[in-house]
């Protein structure tokens, strides 16, 4: 099915927002096997809707039209759309329940403005807004599908999900079935993950990979169309290769973040944590705390970011700084072990380095150490981040996180 | 001018990644005055980037192109414009030697494939690349102006300020100027500032205000646009307006964030602090320590996010936890002079607050107690605020960041 989209609103066409929801309608129709062709983007004007609503439907069987559906006076996309298909424009019964519903259900004034949300052009089918007050609507139009939705991404979203792809679908009657499979990566770049996973792509039997970074982890996709079982058993077989080739550098599966799997595993181990932080500055405790539930197992953090705090919140000896600086080995351990044993913690994460400014030759912007502490020791690596200040923290952080997950991972 | 975009990339359009490439330039051309009439998007394959450069040259006296300079197999571009226009692909010079340069620079594998980008339509002009292998092109056909520019955000931006947005200029012999003003606000609503602003706009003089909600915060544009004297007068007397009705909701001007404007506050007075964080758990540390130089004012934050934390690191008692609850007002205050006493800072900035989950009919999940110590004694601000978990952490953290901003602006 050739499909395009168009997208309407002037403060999407002078910048002021950026048009998301063509790439989460895009992202959407392609993990059902539907490939856009083209996607347009005009302003709140009748006559440049008009026309793209026109030249679209000339290239595509199907289009997606979202924005322009409010109830104020900039709202052209109905208007426009019953002009182009020689409908007439009329207060959709359907449509106008729902929106004196859903003004009353909200609370708000009711104003007759907002019965303009319920002018649809005749012969429409009408999609439920479940959480917005307009409707959308489906018109069929020589033997094409204009599906026209709101703009506002939530709502869109919703409509898509339980009205325009179920549809979109019965009429594709499609035999092939499409799944993806999704790992995030750290420690590893874009090519060499690539490089290893070269062989694992099969035009011919419907497996493909993609790549996709998002600073300063990776996404590998795997997708697979055909029959069901083959399906199943693609994916199975790719996530094999791929768990077996990255193991070590594979951080979560199906969409999870870092973070989570770190507060999972915590949970599961039973383990209690406590942190030092110095040039991360309080990012690991913030990224630990957004995961609900985290007081379960994160007891405190020490955001220590002078010396004297270093020496007091972590029995740090103020000797062992002078003698081997803030940024060492040796300092990055009695942190750890100062935290662990303050908080009484199982374990204790602790932090120091130069995100810059302030780098001296020995010690160059992007040194960091990163100690991990038990009850049976205290383990220091070495880092050298390359990067910005927020790229090293960044990095600081998530290699952090990423050396407690191996911990938990393997023991 | 009527000037229009093409975005090219399969990746856009299979929703992989979202295009911010339209809204960026639009942005741009919109605050020198000229609006974008409309924005196409196509995958790379050959036959859709020479309609879309085709039916967007008909529309439109100037298209910027983006995207498919590259050196690789799907990179369509360059090729796609000599078809359209005419013109013979040859190895352009200046091109040639600027790979050639950029590639040694960056010290990698010089392959021949690199080369291919040097492969431009004739009768073209350069867009020299400051910061990548691809340069741009520009293209003057049937009295048009199509610029070619690479799809590497950071890349772009570069040329199009450096070369394109200069060129269209000087063609666009303008005589009026246009002029912009940024302030941020929290603590307002979007609809109570546009009702305070309501008069400001005016299209006669040529004065509009524009409204951008970037949770929780608020941009306030004003745009003037006419001869130079009376840009800088309307972006005068608005910005008085503006200051003299918002004044307390002002956090940061011309783009700054509330962030930076603290860290500006703190440096100027040469006042140290120290924070206390439950709720938060390290998120008001973290956007502190984001600002380069912190270390000045910053000495250390406690992340205590179990009672013991608070009775340990903060000499909180722990007869006042048993008493009034971790999430009260006696026990922020308790938190911030403990910390201010511990540090030995001038300030100290405390939170306790339940984000949720684990919220009592007592202390529904958005109560929050802010408490600010200095010399003379404590302040504490009790707070409801409404919204999940993520948005009630953001509240708690940009609030008890305005309140510091608050403090140090009005003593």
């Amino acid at each position: 099915m050739k499909l395009s989209t168009l997208s309407i609103g002037d403060e999407l066409l002078f910048g002021e927002v950026v048009d998301s929801n063509a790439a989460s309608i895009a992202a959407r129709l392609y993990d059902r096997g539907v490939k856009v062709q083209r996607h347009l983007l005009v302003g709140d004007n009748e006559p440049d809707i008009m026309d793209a609503i026109e030249r679209l439907a000339e290239w595509s069987e199907a289009v997606i039209v979202t924005g322009g559906l409010g109830p104020t006076a900039d709202d052209f996309t109905a208007r426009s759309a019953a002009k182009v298909t020689g409908r007439r424009l009329v207060l959709n019964d359907e449509a106008l329940s729902h929106v004196r519903e859903f003004v009353g259900a909200e609370g708000g004034l009711y104003h007759s403005a907002t019965e303009r949300q319920a002018l649809i052009p005749t012969k429409s089918t009408i999609i439920p807004n479940p959480t917005g007050t307009a409707c959308g609507f489906i018109i069929t139009w020589n033997g094409r599908y204009l599906f026209f939705l709101p703009g506002v991404p939530s709502e869109m979203i919703r409509m898509l999900d339980d009205t325009v792809l179920p549809f979109i679908q019965e009429r594709l009657r499609q035999r092939v079935t499409i799944g993806t499979r999704l790992f995030t990566l750290f420690g590893i770049s874009e090519a060499e993950s690539d490089e290893l996973l070269r062989d694992l792509p099969d035009p011919e039997s419907g497996l493909s990979v993609a790549f996709r970074v998002s600073f300063p982890t990776i996404d590998v996709k795997l997708r697979a169309e055909g029959d069901p079982d083959s399906v199943a058993a693609l994916l199975q077989m790719g996530g094999e290769v791929v768990r077996e080739r990255l193991a070590e550098f594979i951080v979560a599966e199906g969409g999870a973040t870092l973070d989570e799997e770190v507060g999972r595993l915590l949970r599961e181990s039973g383990k209690s944590l406590s942190l030092a932080e110095s040039c991360s500055g309080g990012f690991i405790a913030k990224r630990l705390t957004d995961i609900p539930g985290s007081s379960a197992y994160f007891l405190e953090g020490a955001v220590v970011y002078s010396n004297a705090a270093k020496c007091r919140l972590l029995q740090v000896p103020k000797r062992l700084i002078m003698e081997k600086g803030a940024v060492s080995r040796d300092v990055a351990e009695a942190m750890a072990r100062g935290a662990r044993e303050g908080a009484g913690s199982d374990l204790a994460l602790a932090v120091t380095g130069v995100a810059g400014p302030g780098a001296s030759e020995e010690k160059p912007a992007g040194t960091v150490f990163i100690a991990l502490a038990d009850g049976a020791g205290c383990r220091v690596e070495e880092y050298h981040f390359s990067g910005d200040r927020r790229q090293v923290r960044l990095l600081t952080t998530i290699t952090a996180l990423d050396r407690l997950r191996r911990y938990l991972t393997t023991g």
